[in-house]
């Protein structure tokens, strides 16, 4: 079993290449990023690539040996993708297909888990969402994201690829500072709660957002690594308000911790971040992919090193 | 005015050319496409590149110019785009998305009208079909048509374009010989009832298709090009079953006509090509886009050299 991920340094990247790294069975795992390895990775079933996936000679590379199952995590993120569309465009979604292109030729219809999205949605009215929701991107990253899961349904359809795409929220608790994705306060307001320090939360305590941590996150694209299942899906994600983070910070850390966070809210960060309807993702849990279960057991999950 | 049509040999592209070269209001024309200007276009207004979108010094020359609007009409017939992906891809995505970034730079927001396609919807159900319908293509040609339809939607959103993506059915009567479109046998079947030829057709009388004349198809991108709408639209097309238009056919040509045709359906094109539901094109009639009005006069415009 060959494996390839990409955006493998990153935040998720950096947790699935571990977590493979540490399952016997997994099989040789190749690790792409702009970056060096991560320094918790490493032995010698890992090879490591340096260099981006517009970069030709990389693509060349990975030509070089076919792979079984290829987790495609790379990206520039939104807020970096809506100043640079051209680069946006070069990474997110040309490079994307390349890889996928690249990957098609090797005959053995190797499975692709995509890392796509709840961007590609845009805005959200009260209905609950999930992949029956019209996707109607309302940024850059967005419309990118969903042109690629088109293009992977694509391949999987004429039979060269075996992909799925799974729709991914917010992912916490990225390590600080965090910065790029105006879900940033998401993973500050867990930092900061658990280390003790104020915080001013940009978002009113009844704002709502999807909540999921790294390690659930990786739990799910396994998952999707192993089953037969191709097509889009959303991932399932905990819909809490920021009272009911607080209050699981405050059941772990101890109830003093609740008055370390006033709140001062962006009316455009709330209006984003803060008004997530319910997700529909019956068909993701018959499945077996799953959220963290608890706020406490997020918060755990979350900042578990 | 400054006008660009790509695809202007074309079928579509050199009806287009023609009309806009006859309206004296119209301005100066760019036509672009790999093959030489059609005989019918000429004069002064008409400037005529040779060459394809992704050829980069095609590019190069019409980004020394800018445009006010941009007809995108050029791409790979559905049947070659199918057997030939990665050709698909260049053309009908790679170049389009090319065209628009080159537009957008001009910094005029040029207004774009894009031949867009009913291959985005894929396999069709009895359920009427628009806009509203998702989109799940069951062609390569149809995954990238969909794909150029988010990406110019984006580029409208970010105000550097004004997009309009029309989605034309299959247009009547291409020039014989009719080939590389799964719908020839709809043009076939015209062209010889028209010409008292026997003719042998591979869908049952029954069969629905949808039916718009190349005249019509140049009004309605016409009148996309003036509007202010951007968006997705569905374009009006009749709705007729093989017998209605073969019933036209002798009305025009006479009653002797009809014995002419004779039935061997083919299953594979009847399942794809036969079973056409309503559309519900109500928000595109109230703009003002239209079809040819009744079999009579489809068939009159079709033929029309």
């Amino acid at each position: 079993m060959r494996i390839l991920v990409t955006g493998a340094a990153g935040f998720i990247g950096s947790a699935l290449l571990c977590r493979l790294l540490s399952d016997v069975d997994s099989g040789d795992v190749t690790g792409l990023d702009l970056g060096d390895a991560p320094p918790a990775a490493s032995g010698r079933r890992l090879s490591w690539i340096r260099g981006g996936l517009d970069d030709r000679a990389v693509l060349e590379q990975l030509g070089a040996a076919p792979f079984d199952l290829a987790f495609h995590l790379a990206s520039v993120p939104g807020s970096r993708a809506e100043a640079e569309p051209v680069l946006g465009r070069r990474v997110n979604l040309d490079a994307s297909l390349d890889l996928f292109q690249l990957l098609a030729q090797s005959r053995n219809r190797p499975r692709v888990v995509y890392a796509s999205s709840v961007a590609v949605y845009g805005a959200l009215s009260d209905a609950p969402v999930g992949v029956q929701t019209e996707a109607r991107p309302a940024i850059t990253y967005g419309a990118h994201k969903r042109m690629v899961e088109i293009a992977l349904a694509d391949h999987t359809r004429r039979g060269d690829l075996s992909g799925i795409a799974l729709r991914l929220p917010g992912i916490v608790a990225r390590p600080r500072p965090v910065s790029g994705f105006g879900s940033a306060f998401m993973s500050e307001l867990l930092h900061a709660l658990a280390a003790g320090e104020r915080y001013v939360c940009p978002v009113s305590p009844a704002a709502t957002a999807w909540w999921l941590s790294a390690r659930a996150t990786v739990d799910n694209l396994l998952l999707a690594g192993r089953i037969d299942c191709c097509g889009t899906l959303q991932l399932p994600a905990l819909r809490l308000s920021i009272a009911e983070v607080v209050a699981g910070l405050a059941r772990l850390y101890g109830p003093e911790r609740s008055a370390l966070v006033t709140f001062d809210p962006d009316k455009a960060i709330e209006a984003v971040f803060g008004r997530y309807p319910m997700l529909d993702v019956r068909a993701e849990l018959a499945l077996g992919f799953s959220h963290d279960g608890s706020p406490v057991e997020l918060i755990r999950n979350a900042l578990r090193a």
